[in-house]
């Protein structure tokens, strides 16, 4: 079929407010992400921007009739390519699905169309005195379709785990139109295969979300924060299990930074130290509770302990909100490094059980040492939740991204560690996805990927690469 | 092939400590669990018990060339009979891999084998200062690996989730023996499909669990129990706001009883009611936290306000663990029951959002009474959690339970609740499956069905009847 036929059927089964066609600005602004710069002369055939599911079920019945290849796309705020198309084919935006359908607060839940953007969800919640807890720098632009198709994590997994974790619905379109309607409310449904899971996460490739059921959770009503310095990884491992054991449930960061992210994060951005400099590790600890006066005496007798007992050599607990604000700029100083300070960079997200973050960024660190002497390599993570980040300066220097890449995951591997621990597979990472996962596991994905979508037409080239649609 | 050619080729296999033929005492033993009585007559051809993954994956291996059905098996424990045969098969008993491998308190995690009792999970957990949340009943007798492949709920899900929120990692062995490793200890992991999630809560019929990974948490240092009375289900919905704001991720029971319950778990059992009777309705509200003093304040403070607030009529709050003890013994009355007071009992297991609750008990009272207005219904719940459970005493009178189930499992539908909240569907549910799924879910789950046991040799004629085998 050429292009101009598949548009102008488009046109006449939806109509021209909500099919376009592939002019420049529109191709521009859909064929990238936050990392991925697609190429605009694919063969974007059209691009669909549906009002309702429906018309969602209507393009995918008609491309899989005609064998069409459909990209869908939510905010285009990936890190990994996943919504920037590789082939012809034609684009589903669910941009116009921003409908808030229901809040309910005795269930705490909030049934939203994939296209509302996650501050409105958080904001939805708020004004109902409630807390919607998905949370991340691309809150102002990111859908959540986009954030339930790629399980975001981002600042308070720790406490409310990952998107998986928050959807208790979910509406679905699958390739061959077919409306998978689960936008159920309760929390407890053993009848039969847990049909949410097979989106989640799925970066688009089973399906497409429509709309989702999410949880939400009432206020936190105080926050303690600190900087806790201490000799080396086992006295960080010593600190988390006081933390857990001190604080529960209301642990919400345990944030590590290594002396050489620490000192980017302060001096190098002309900001002083919260604590001195010299020491092994520090990290950012956090808690969300109910009771301001309490929890602040709890957070200092914890932490004072630690201290006592030899393991926390130094340490600030914020006692205001801008002071807790300050803190968290060092942990957050990876928005300034494009300043020049770092930049550009290579940035990692692996993760690997929590006991190992420490060896693992040793060992990263030395081999990166070894083979390219003149890298510049530094670390930090959400270790209570096994995440690492590893950045890397490219700046003056000439070594192959890759290799460092292969470097890296390889080690990794080793310890059966993830190579996408948030970001997902996308485009980008597909030659590393043998590293995390076994052959048996990337086949039993293929036996998944063709039953639910036989001709592969659902974002193909993403998650395995070409041999997805064989 | 003979029934006997099948034993002698499985015990040439695997050798005669692991293959068994079907003697009248292994048949007793492995035809019912604990609602579902089968016949030891359907035709099991040969009883294995594996030491090991391996011995699952040749087993499953063999039985997929020759499209032998395989029965899997746990403890026994379930309440829908997904392990109980219904034709003719060879049993796989997981019981004897019942190896802890590795618990690894840094990660907060403990790997074990699929036979490894409930209890012993938990006591693991406990001996490492740890805590394995999962708990129920028959914590004795059942065996993680059923707890898993049927997402087991229990007392503590408003806290802690269910089975599903509690396995980062499984092993699994696929019908034609494949064997899935993905037995990571990480939280964090976006690369590619979540594979777990097709073995959690699929009874066995997608794969053979044969070793998971499993969360444990700091061991609670407090705990705070009270019975609260209040006028109705909206104040029921008030007080519920009230301490999920008050108490936040510390609240970890929310338990419902109306009047009717409540005098069956107290003055029809000969115990002296913690409360006056005469309320609307009560509710037992536990806390788990970190700080005993400052816990119990808390508790106190968080009901007392309900109480000027005129939400709460009365309540009393446990100042020792033996009163808390007490307070439970009320809710947990229905172990009681079978002594008479009110037995035999056709039990119900649902949910439907946390708002409706109240409704639907009132709903489903109204109906029972209107076309029965011989049958005693009682009602209790995990409100919380969305979860209702209805008694109604079967002596007496000679309605059939299909005509009951119908009438409940309609009213549940309509509210788009689940017909099993806890329990699944097994062999028992399969004619209410339709109430809560409709037709394009039950196609798709046939959809992965297929793909994954093109044979249908799994567990046969459970969750979707006779026809997942065509």
């Amino acid at each position: 079929m050429t292009e101009n036929k598949v548009l102008g059927d488009l046109v006449t089964l939806l109509g021209g407010d909500i099919v376009k066609g592939p002019d420049t600005t529109l191709l521009e602004k859909h064929t990238h992400d936050y990392c991925v710069h697609g190429r605009t002369d694919v063969g974007v055939m059209a691009l669909v921007f549906p009002r309702s599911t429906e018309q969602v079920s209507k393009t995918l019945r008609y491309c899989n009739d005609h064998g069409i290849a459909v990209q869908p796309q939510g905010g285009l705020t990936g890190l990994a390519g996943g919504a920037v198309p590789v082939g012809p084919c034609v684009i589903i935006s669910l941009e116009r699905m921003r409908a808030i359908k229901e809040l309910d607060a005795a269930a705490g839940t909030i049934t939203v169309e994939a296209g509302v953007v996650m501050e409105a969800v958080q904001k939805a919640a708020d004004a109902a005195e409630l807390f919607f807890p998905l949370d991340l720098g691309g809150r102002g632009s990111c859908q959540i379709g986009g954030n339930v198709s790629t399980n975001a994590g981002g600042n308070r997994v720790l406490r409310y785990g990952m998107a998986r974790d928050l959807v208790l619905g979910v509406e679905a379109v699958l390739a061959d139109g077919t409306v998978i309607d689960a936008l159920r409310k309760v929390i407890k449904n053993n009848s039969g295969y847990d049909l949410r899971q097979l989106f989640i996460g799925a970066e688009g490739t089973l399906g497409i979300i429509t709309a989702v059921v999410l949880r939400l959770f009432p206020k936190p009503r105080s926050s303690c924060t600190g900087i806790c310095a201490v000799d080396d990884y086992p006295a960080v491992l010593e600190l988390l299990q006081r933390v857990r054991s001190g604080f529960g449930s209301q642990l919400s960061a345990y944030e590590v930074m290594w002396p050489d992210f620490y000192r980017l994060g302060t001096v190098a951005l002309g900001r002083k130290p919260p604590l001195e400099e010299g020491h092994g590790v520090y990290v950012l600890i956090e808690t969300l509770g109910t009771d301001p006066d309490a929890d602040q005496a709890r957070y200092e007798s914890v932490i004072g302990d630690a201290i006592e007992a030899g393991i926390v050599k130094d340490a600030t607990i914020a006692q205001s909100q801008r002071e807790a604000t300050e803190l968290w700029a060092v942990r957050d100083s990876p928005g300034e490094w494009s300043n020049g300070v770092h930049w550009p960079q290579l940035g990692f997200d692996v993760s690997v059980p929590t006991g190992e973050i420490g060896p693992l960024a040793e060992e990263i660190g030395a081999a990166l040492k070894r083979r390219w002497p003149q890298l510049v390599a530094v670390f930090f993570g959400h270790v209570a939740d096994g995440n690492l980040h590893v950045s890397v300066r490219m700046s003056g220097h000439h070594v192959p991204e890759l290799d460092i890449e292969n470097e890296v995951y390889g080690i990794v591997a080793q310890r059966r560690g993830s190579i996408s621990a948030e970001h997902g597979i996308g485009s980008l990472k597909i030659p590393f996805l043998h590293y995390s996962r076994s052959e048996a596991e990337i086949d039993l994905m293929r036996v998944i990927k063709k039953a639910m979508d036989p001709k592969g037409i659902l974002n193909p080239g993403k998650l395995f690469g070409a041999g997805a649609r064989h």
